[in-house]
């Protein structure tokens, strides 16, 4: 890859005199590295380019280029691409949009053992080997830029340049059809100038080997942040069951990021405002702040934003509002926010003061101060020293603490401001910015990527069919508790079991429900009878079922009769892009209503599935809703957990679905699953052995 | 009021040479208005202020002050204001803070015919009449700026200002002693030089004054944005149901919001974002869009901000798609967002005819562009003509339609972007921005108010207790349906009727349900019981609860067990601050776990049942769930409305709950209610007669 990032030779093929060519751009940014490369212009007529000569053609070239940037008219790009191969070229950089067959074109490239970035690239960067190659106005900086889209990665660049953030690389990989975003991405892991990263993605195809570079990013200490487009299909829908259509492309793109430890933001404003603070400040532990404010009215919008953010703004320590109370005498009552009601005004040394005593107590991660504080020597001269002196004050308050101080001033630029920044402050003229900001980047450090290498999973195995009786011998076998039943009706070649004596050789206590094993939908098909209360009850039932549906595989079953039972939907399906996920969800209406669903990349461990349970609006129902017992999470996480391991051990399984686990006091039973399998399962997934089979 | 924003002459009481101190900046603004009024400076000790001289003395004055600002330390006010109301002063604005028993001075004022604004107020200014009586740097325009918090206020006026919106009116009202916010409001709907309102509140007593004043200057064309913050409590929570507790204060005034036509915002930024698009742009009439952009991405990106801000990005018509077609012959499909894909380099001109398709659109009903437009001229010298010249033909299309164009630019002060704003195009950095403040602007322009005076009340009816009986009985002379019933047990003095003959008599069908009457929560001590199959088993559990509950007014009902219910909470309650409000939610638990509720001012009509129905997210059962026949939607919004007009027209009803009313396809029934009176009903509240009474 240094080839494309720090070539020793580079020539431009289509280089143009034109401003409002990209020839003329990429011609004048490629000059701009002749100090520490060799630069060649290639136009067949032009004599002479921006004072430079040109060749009229690339074998005219006094060397092989290392790196041949292409900017010719997409249906010639093929005959170019082949002369260069014929010259030795092996590094492309592809610049021309409407390339016919681009994969082929890519896949010739790379069977002579060269690589392309593009094509429909907007170009590379490089700030610190001096390269540009690309339409646009960079500055040096700590921030790459991996994007899809050209226009929207120099759209991130600019809004950086705009807050003072440069940028170390910029990749526009745009059709991806050899060099792909994950491969970019892992150089930037050792790359000493890059800080952080924003990657614009519209597709996830090898999503894995993406989350493993994310992962190498973070491990770096590298933040990526990431953008990416819900027009875009992460993969075709499997409609056959709720699991598949009630997440969305975004949920496993955001699974992806969690499991990865990056964070994907909506917009460039959003991901540049997130990179100052990254470049700036530090990180907040958690959610959990104190705010300060000069202001009643301020500091109350400051707390509501706050909370609207996720912000949890912490009543203060019995230590920690006595220690308040100390500073602020004439304080009526001390609260989270601060009010300094003019407390500062009669000395600013309080705003340090009171920053100590949050900055030192344990449970506050960070600190905002929204106000007038960065104003006072702008509008009183004689207090300008004495504010900068309390920001001195702040910046080895916030050095000591390793904990974020936060401002939001009613200054956009005093020198108060200014050093503020310079001391690793962030100071918004907005108090949304503030908490914005707090907020991400308290979720970035929550999250700082998964290890599931070392995780256990479930062996292969491959259910025989799409019923209930398969969906149940795979799930039991799993170790999911199934309700206590026994197969009955045809339960093999010429063997018939009756079900009332089947019910009473195994025991099986009433009420009982009846299912049809082998529909795919036996719900839709009358294939399901509940609430038997005695054996004639069931023969009843039996013999009209198999007047409806014909002779089969039944499942007699006892009924779950528990009370304070509530029904918790666990699935697991494979991604497309990102392999297997999990999904926990409300069961019921309560799913699709108010899209009551968790999803994580599998496999996940019990503390992770306690925590995706609690991520369900529902989960108030399982922790003793209106003084009904508490059902029991833990053995619903473990049945979370060995799906998990399923889908992520078998790949044969294309999706399951067990809905409900209805979740009790004293337990979780699964009493209903589905399974689809893959169409073509991978040679290492033995079929399952069918049950009750004599073949 | 006039003495307040446009004194004859103003008196600065506690005027200083120290610019630390609230004198000094007073007295500065004050002399600034010197020209238009006769403006005198108090100091007991020093000779001259700012080069002014001054008095000893307000009884030194040649003479009484229209107006008198007072800001000296807060335990000398009164004995101030007591001299200054002898000496025949009679408006006073009070800056001093900590004022012992505000409230009593209020009254003093007000006995003598005086007004006060404060204290603590941070002042007022009148930029239109050089009137300039606060701390701050405020430059004149057409934003009114009335604010309880006076820093809050500064803060819009600073944010404001830096985006070239100026004041026209300021008004910190401080404690609100007196002069309240809509006694203020009010004075702006005729102030010429006001064309939008940014309102800060803490407090909403008198709420109604308020809406009247948020009405008026709806209908002269203003719009009034609010902030407020959900720290304050809107009053005290009814606890016995549901209702009281389910809605928050801030529901409560954004209710109040959509009733009067003015927009609630959380933060001084979003509030003066939205006034620059007002104070430039085009309203659209709804949340319908089109988005241009010459990068896919930036399209994309476009479209889910747009999405996620609950704009409408439209399909395009048939006819449109052609027109656009013709416009972008190279492109594959088109779609919205349309993606120009290189047109906009060949021609600039394609952005105004694509501007022009959209806008003549009756479909849509505002466009946006995102991307590089802005920028060409920026970048490329030759194009600056080419695209100011789009920009002037932007500008002509705008006034045709009347219809907004927002623009998203990648520059953010080219000569392109400052050219957008004067013709009323606002241009933003980010597409966030653009997107917020559109949806902001079709919220606004969807609520223009609601004309509640001339609605049909019920007339004043007291319930006679707080059980089922009472309140089935207020509930049915409201015309709400109820199940066929017949009151048993205990039905006068000394009178008991059996139930089972009861309900032979009134031909009651099973299965039958048996309620007690009386208690107010009568599920809680068993005063209830559901699905008793014949008569003989009413008798039964007549006998099990009159042995528990004692003797006394017994309901026995038909019970309902139609097919495809779904279960909907009606309520409605007065609020101390805004009154009757009419509420609806889903029944059972999604209501408090999912919040999904939804209420307005009482009453409402028809047709804003329907709205207030279809914005919970359990309307979806109602409309044909998953096949399921349609509910009889009419129905529950018939009940709605009754509801609506019992609690406007009823203040002797504190809260009424009607949970659940079972709303199936042909028909909605209440089949639970719960009234609470108020304690103090007013005189013309007459008691209701209580049916089966021989008293």
């Amino acid at each position: 890859m240094d080839a494309f990032f720090d070539p020793g030779s580079v020539a431009v093929l289509g280089a143009s005199n034109d401003s409002s060519k990209w020839g003329f751009w990429l011609a004048a940014g490629a000059l701009r590295g002749a100090e520490r490369r060799r630069v060649y212009l290639i136009n067949a007529t032009a004599g002479s380019i921006q004072g430079q000569p040109t060749y009229a053609r690339l074998r005219d070239l006094p060397e092989t280029p290392e790196l041949l940037v292409i900017s010719v008219p997409g249906p010639t790009v093929a005959g170019v691409v082949a002369e260069a191969l014929e010259n030795g070229v092996r590094a492309f950089l592809i610049i021309s949009a409407r390339v016919p067959d681009a994969d082929r074109l890519a896949a010739t490239i790379r069977e002579t053992g060269g690589r392309l970035i593009g094509p429909n690239s907007l170009g590379i960067v490089d700030s610190h080997a001096d390269l540009l190659l690309a339409w646009g106005n960079f500055i040096p900086g700590s921030l790459a830029v991996v994007t899809q889209s050209g226009q929207l990665g120099t759209e991130i660049a600019t809004l950086a340049a705009r807050s003072g953030l440069g940028v170390s690389r910029f990749a526009s990989i745009g059709g991806q059809s050899d060099v792909r975003a994950a491969e970019v991405l892992a150089t930037l892991v050792d790359d000493p100038a890059t800080a952080q990263v924003a990657l614009y993605l519209e597709s996830f195809t090898g999503g894995a080997a993406l989350v493993s570079a994310l992962k190498a990013l973070r491990a770096a200490g590298k933040p990526t942040m990431i953008l990416t487009t819900g027009a875009s299909s992460a993969g075709a829908r499997l409609a056959r069951s709720h699991t598949g259509s009630m997440t969305s492309a975004m949920d496993t793109v955001d699974a992806a990021c969690r499991a990865a430890g990056a964070i994907r933001l909506a917009t460039p404003g959003q991901l540049v405002e997130l990179a100052g603070f990254f470049a700036s400040g530090w990180l907040p532990k958690d959610r959990r702040i104190g705010v300060l404010s000069d202001s009643g009215g301020q500091g109350a919008i400051a707390a509501d934003t706050a909370e609207s953010w996720g912000l949890d703004v912490r009543e203060l320590s019995a230590g920690g509002a006595g220690r308040v109370s100390e500073l602020l005498p004439e304080a009526d009552h001390i609260v989270n926010p601060i009010d300094l009601d003019g407390a500062g005004e009669k000395n600013l040394d309080v705003y340090a003061d009171l920053a100590e005593v949050l900055l030192t107590d344990t449970d506050i991660d960070a600190v905002v101060v929204s106000g007038y504080f960065g104003c006072y020597g702008e509008d009183v001269p004689d207090l300008r020293d004495r504010e900068l002196a309390v920001v001195d004050r702040l910046g080895e308050l916030v050095a000591e603490a390793k904990k974020p101080v936060i401002v939001h001033s009613m200054s956009a630029s005093s020198p108060a401001v200014t050093r503020l920044w310079e001391f690793g402050i962030p100071a918004y003229t907005s108090i949304e910015a503030a908490m914005r900001v707090l907020a991400r980047a308290g979720f970035y450090a929550a999250h700082s990527g998964r290890l599931t290498e070392s995780l256990e999973l479930t062996g292969p195995v491959t259910p025989w069919g799409t019923g209930y009786a398969a969906a149940r011998a795979v799930i039991e076998g799993a170790g999911i508790p199934v309700p206590a039943g026994v197969t009955v009706g045809s339960v093999g070649p010429g063997e018939s079991r009756a079900p009332a004596e089947a019910a009473k050789a195994s025991e099986l206590r009433p009420p009982f429900a009846l299912k049809a094993g082998w529909p795919a939908h036996k719900t839709e098909v009358g294939g399901i009878v509940l609430g038997l209360s005695d054996l004639p009850a069931v023969e009843t039932a039996y013999a009209d079922m198999v007047g409806r549906l014909g002779e089969g595989e039944y499942i007699l079953e006892e009924m779950d009769t528990r009370d304070h039972v509530v029904e918790i939907l666990v699935g697991g399906r494979q991604d497309e892009n990102f392999g297997p996920l999990v999904i926990v969800a409300a069961g019921g209406t309560e799913t699709e209503l108010f899209a009551d669903t968790w999803l994580e990349l599998a496999p996940v461990t019990h503390t992770e599935a306690l925590d995706m349970i609690s991520r369900l609006s529902c989960s108030r129902l399982l922790t003793g809703w209106r003084g009904r017992p508490a059902a029991d999470i833990d053995a619903l996480a473990e049945i979370i957990v060995a799906v998990s391991r399923m889908v992520a051990g078998n790949n044969a399984i294309a999706e399951i679905e067990i809905n409900p686990v209805r979740v009790a006091p004293d337990g979780a039973l699964a009493v209903d699953a589905l399974v689809v399998t893959t169409e073509n399962p991978t040679a290492e997934n033995v079929p399952a052995e069918k049950p009750n089979s004599e073949e």
